[in-house]
């Protein structure tokens, strides 16, 4: 950031008073401009003992296998923003059964939202940001082409879930593309 | 959003190619500005039966009620943001049991996090943007004087959950200050 998108004044990096945090400052009309961290909200399509996933078009991680997910836009829920990022990425429809997975990506400022979901029907195809999508059982997984360590995470503990024949909410935080997954446990 | 933080170029509001939604767009450079909605990271500080709440020292809703929350900021995880919320508007320190409600406000562009917390210990005070601090149990809750509807809901379902003896998830939609709150119910 290098200009005030209020005024177009210099903006130089300044803890405010009363902050304690270096933000964008203007140093004309002395506006502070916050960033805040991002949602990707996207689901796990289950047909039957199978998940649908996506190989992706785009940059970053072109050809490597995903769950349909994408970043929260304004004026719509998370809920919206999972089912939209779905038909988008698969032209696939879901009906959202519950939160499975909220992690925390800090080094990347994101949040990831992944929810449980039933696929509709089996009218889907690859949406402009896809190469592929198709469905997988567990032992089918693609796991040495996944593209992200959240993906990774979530499919791994669903299918866990699914051998216990639970629905349970996970939480944790992936530090660095080198860390494993930190999960939160309750404390005693 | 007036001038491109990139160049200081005119901004205009425009729908890019292979895109379908209105953005910011610089008229000099082409980059596009997205703006996505925050997360307010929040908790719940229980000690026995009662609640801490802070009353605000600032707008907007200055003088109401409410639990201790603020805006997640980059770098941090969700639970780290609910806890220096906490010791921020309260000087208190809590040690968080498990996420209780995610509340979108489609209007605001706000995703509410509130958390069961259990408080550590009775050293607290009000903080800078609160001018009061106490704990209530629920039959004090200052139900007509709290400052959101985010807050009364999270206290409400809590409050309902210990009368069940229930550590739940909840998750809903608040579409605007006059519509009641729509909680998510997970479809048979």
């Amino acid at each position: 950031m290098r200009y005030c998108s209020q005024c177009a004044g210099l903006i130089e990096q300044r803890v405010p008073p009363g902050d304690e945090r270096l933000r964008y400052v203007c140093t004309v009309c002395s506006i502070v401009h916050y960033e805040n961290p991002k949602i990707v909200a996207g689901c796990i399509p289950v047909w039957n003992d199978q998940v649908l996933l996506c190989r992706r078009a785009i940059t970053p991680r072109r050809g490597l296998w995903t769950l349909p997910a994408g970043f929260m836009e304004n004026d719509e829920t998370a809920i919206e923003a999972a089912m939209r990022e779905t038909h988008e990425e698969a032209n696939a429809r879901v009906e959202i059964l519950g939160l499975h997975t909220l992690i925390n990506l800090p080094a990347v400022n994101q949040v990831y939202l992944m929810f449980r979901a039933r696929l509709l029907d089996l009218d889907f195809s690859p949406g402009a940001e896809s190469l592929e999508v198709a469905l997988f059982r567990e032992d089918a997984i693609p796991w040495e082409t996944l593209a992200f360590g959240t993906v990774r995470q979530t499919l791994s503990l669903f299918f866990e879930d699914c051998r216990e024949g639970v629905e349970r909410f996970h939480m944790g935080d992936i530090l660095d593309r080198s860390s494993p997954p930190r999960m939160f446990r309750r404390p005693e």
